[in-house]
């Protein structure tokens, strides 16, 4: 595959994905952190037209001048931007200008991968373009199920998406022996910064789990009191609790007729064998102790997961979004991509149903912060 | 003009207003006290639906009974609804579906003129329907004002709408003599519950101006100080002006260029021979107080009106929206339209350039909170 | 009794009201509207400080120039001041050292009432100093009420103060007939700027009760489901209602052995037959309505009233704080006595339990927002 | 010293430090994270009551039983408690009378501890008492001084404390080797749950400086444009900073004749050889960034310790505060000591001029939230 085709092919799935969607729904941003999907579609545009088409396309001319300002997401290097949370009040321009924009970008961006074709710093921009354009595919998917999910009558985004009902294929757990192990990228194929330095760790010996959690193991927690145990939780997870309410994993709803959750393809019947999402890390936690068991350390994962069936549901780890020894963060505006964030948010290791295929690795380190719920993740536990 | 014609008028006249809007314009919510465009369109369809068709209109089916709780708005006797800042999330049924939604209605409502002609208590709640539809026309305005204001980059809702730079047309001011006079409505043709009983008040003489004050002289508050000098202000305005920072009325931006509003026809330089709009009560109070006037109550407003030319800007007056001697709620759902919203509020008089034709008099109180802006209201004052 | 006596008497009440207190009772703040006792204390000498001895007594020389920024309460133009919602953090000086201040300030205003007797500025400042202080007298009873109710260990201030417990003296209604009435201080004695100017109003027939509404009948409309019934309140009520899950009049607690009530006399089993009190404007409004009755307005009341037993609660009436007609603020300081409040809140009318001897009148008008309770306040009914 | 000497001893300490303050300053809770100080006193106390008398002295009667409910701070499994932000309302008990309590506690203690001489668990539940209690020394110190900080007059706790003024006494940097260590306590004297278990770590070779930042620095780094120049901070240290407006670190005031201190002598003029203190993790790696430095992590930091000075400020590292392998947290109350509060915070290495003696080493893991500062805290730099 020639590295265009691989630039269309990422760029059209991006447009597949808003495909099924009506024009209203690309507008709410509900909370904060879950984007409107027009602004998807704009801003992952905006980041070739930025970075690639304004400072390496000869007489490139701007699609619409207005549109740095609106689809900046947070690079303060790039000038003002629109509050992240008031970007569900902008409703011009329409999805359709913004495809518009977005055709107008690609058409450029094939004339500059004819006119750069070898340049390596300009590859490796495309590169992180196709990557960051991955990533907002992903959160396309779950912010797409955050929005339809405000909706009181429940509506169907696929019908045939049935990703909250996938179940393990193992059992068990390995063990992994003391020692000095090195973990992060070792610089074959494309990797974020935040991957770097490999570096050496030193790491007891320990057990982890072949499978991740399932429904019915967490409805168990839940009958057995798990959420009004304080001794189970974090004190800031036992706030959170309370000032929230919360009795269930996000999405949940208990019915008449018994526990159902809302999915991409409405509200369904939870599947006890399917593997759990949508769980906090205070709720991961809490389990985890519940269960007399620990979650994985981001080494441990990264050491173990040769020897794991990852990929369906990010896994919350035990290690805090810290850089790595030797990190370093590029100048300028694409500096502002990963370290900033180095706070207050806890790592999650492999990759979700969400994910788009090549877009996952065993060095891949995600970070939210732990009351966050709405990104496919799950929870892999370790014996103590 | 037969029933139906007047009925079909009003409905048509909704949907003209929402003609010039795109699909997206309809959805967003960027405040509690704004509606989404759409959101208007349903919510007065659904008043006929509620309230004409299922009790009037035998073997009638609903058109979708979701729509009950989507589009209630503060009944709560009619059920559970959705919480009113909320809105801003409900992307579906889309604008389209929801303009099907109101031919459905209209069709209906056609038959039941036809069954019904000449029922009082039918042709009164139509009447009452149409009202409450002409209401939420003149909301249509405020609130897709308020929608597009919240994007960077100023859209247009249409080139032709010239309301914010209409003129006095007299100056000087008009003479009442002290006595006992009668307010209220006298129940000829259509009126609220709440401009009953028709009641005596005792008025002081006083002097009333001919014209509204204008941009020009608002001005002069701004440029003398007004907005710092806390004597000017009731404390509550004072804490108002200071926790918002306000420094101008609403829409109003101070470019280099000088002084520009934002309008429905886009950003403009302002017209200072213009009249006001879009002050709260407290920026109208202090406005009379730097001046060394006041402003009016509503009966000394009702009082004068015949001899006044109103009807460009709601006018802000002393009086808060209080019950008339004799009020009295109706039963069920209708007795929530007013009554319980007599708190914390202050009476406007007149009508607006947003307001339909045909839906002012000079017993009509509408009222907003001292600090709400978004309406096209405006100062009158009277001699101390 | 001379003028100085009559100074000493109102200063030696204040003082007397505190006695009973510890030290640490002096301090915090627990809700904004509250202040420290020991603010008062230092408050209320602070006024003739400020408005007495700076001004009109030579070479004064103040107690402690800190005092003025410390003591003021929201007088602008008396220069910065410390933010009402943070009196609670200053725990200096001491009680102790204001009972100086009070002492020295006492001391340099014989001076002046020997120097200036007969100036009659000078006594009418000291008149609205001593006004002043009879109010914070009361605002002492109930601020010392609601600080040691916070304290789960229910303090008792006083054994023998009984004021939950009053009972009515009337039963049944007088009617007032149709007519022009005149209200407000007709200057005779000592009145506040709101009570101006004395004018007409036009009043229909009605009918109000000599009784208050009592412990007993408000338990009835909490077993009938008052709280929970929409119909009977208002909007901003319900609100308030469910936000603060309202089930009681503030102070009240469901005991396992029945209603209990904080009193200054400690925690005590309600009193059927007392009269009620402490309940919000919200809660009088749907009392009210639940009863089809309503409040009388302050110019019913004050036309009523010298055939009416009142002086025990404070009285919720119908009627916006508002000015008078020909209201006018004095200049200056004393200018922002009362003028600037007269937004968004009730009046009440009558006097309290609380209120010092000599300090009510029939044209006195007091006045809170509607949701506040810790008043000693009640209801009185006048047929719909 | 036997073990009663310095129970006597650490009791003492806590009594002097409030020695210098009047019954007022004993009240106030301006945040929710500083308590009063007779809240200190009396927990520190119920400690002793709640964990060794009413378990281990036969027929110890409690001094009050309301106490148990007023002064337990966090643990959940003792029964309920006042909220933590409710403590600044709660005047009753008076100071005097929690000195009694302690008087009480301690004269039970005496006999309990000639009762259990030698009963191994009853002696480290009085060792972790009484270094529970030094823990409260601490804060009394940072809280006192938050307190006081809060008037305006800025009192004095007292004239003769000189710890905002202490210098380094060493330069230059120190190097590491590469390798394998080990970090945690070794078993050896008093630990906290949180300083287990020992294990290894692998380190890269690193330099580390010899002295803390002093105030000088700082400045440089505020007059350079350091608080405002978004590259520097983290993504949430800089919504902090704009969100609080942070211009300097805590209790620093830009007066006309330049910065001065609020110290527990009052106010000062800040000498800029003193080691910078008050200031977030924020600010310090904001700081870091600027010098092109980073911060130590807390393994680095303790295999480095005995060859620094260190023990005057609270050094932030950049380690997240989470267990140690192995960590295990004990059963019951004690339980909830450490482990429930291991998120969102970092950890923070060595000791205080505020620490009481006897009361640091170099496994102490000390932790705050990122933005807190009003601990004696500062910065040592690594090169990167």
């Amino acid at each position: 595959m020639t590295f265009l085709d691989q630039y269309h092919l990422v760029r059209k799935h991006t447009e597949d994905i808003c495909s099924l969607l009506q024009p209203e729904d690309h507008v709410p941003q509900p909370v904060p952190f879950v984007s409107p999907p027009k602004w998807h579609l704009a801003h992952t545009t905006w980041f070739f037209e930025e970075f690639l088409l304004k400072p390496h396309l000869p007489e490139y001319n701007v699609f619409n001048s207005d549109f740095s300002f609106l689809f900046n997401s947070y690079y303060n290097n790039v000038g003002k931007r629109v509050l992240r949370a008031n970007r569900g009040a902008i409703t011009r321009p329409s999805t359709a200008a913004i495809i518009e924009y977005r055709h107008y970008v690609d058409m450029h961006m094939e004339l500059l991968l004819q006119l750069k074709a070898g340049h390596e710093d300009v590859n490796q921009l495309i590169e992180l373009g196709l990557n960051h354009e991955q990533q907002h595919q992903e959160l396309l998917y779950t912010d797409i199920k955050y929005i339809l999910s405000c909706n009181p009558i429940s509506p169907v985004y696929n019908e045939d998406i049935n990703w909250e009902n996938q179940h393990n294929i193992e059992e068990g757990f390995i063990t992994v022996e003391e020692g000095v192990y090195e973990i992060g990228s070792d610089g074959e194929g494309f990797s974020f910064d935040n991957e770097h330095n490999r570096h050496k760790v030193y790491l007891n010996q320990f057990e982890i789990s072949k499978s991740l959690v399932t429904n019915g193991e967490f409805l168990e927690f839940i009958e057995a009191g798990g959420y009004s145990d304080f001794n189970l939780w974090l004190d800031e997870g036992w706030s959170w609790v309370n000032e929230n309410q919360i009795t269930a994993p996000f999405y949940w709803h208990k019915a008449e007729e018994g526990w159902q959750y809302f999915t991409l393809s409405g509200m369904q019947d939870i599947d006890p064998n399917a593997m759990l999402t949508h769980i906090s890390f205070y709720e991961a936690l809490a389990f985890a102790e519940w269960k007399k068991m620990r979650l994985p350390t981001e080494a441990e994962w990264e050491v173990a997961s040769n020897q794991l069936n990852w990929g369906r549901r990010w896994e919350w780890t035990h290690s805090a979004y810290l850089p790595y020894p030797g990190f370093a963060k590029p100048d300028g505006a694409v500096g502002e991509y990963n370290g900033k964030f180095m706070i207050n948010q806890m790592v999650l290791r492999g990759a979700s149903c969400a994910t788009p295929e090549g877009h996952s690795r065993n060095t891949y380190r995600n970070f939210f912060h732990p009351d966050e719920r709405w990104q496919f993740n799950g929870i892999r536990l370790v014996k103590p």
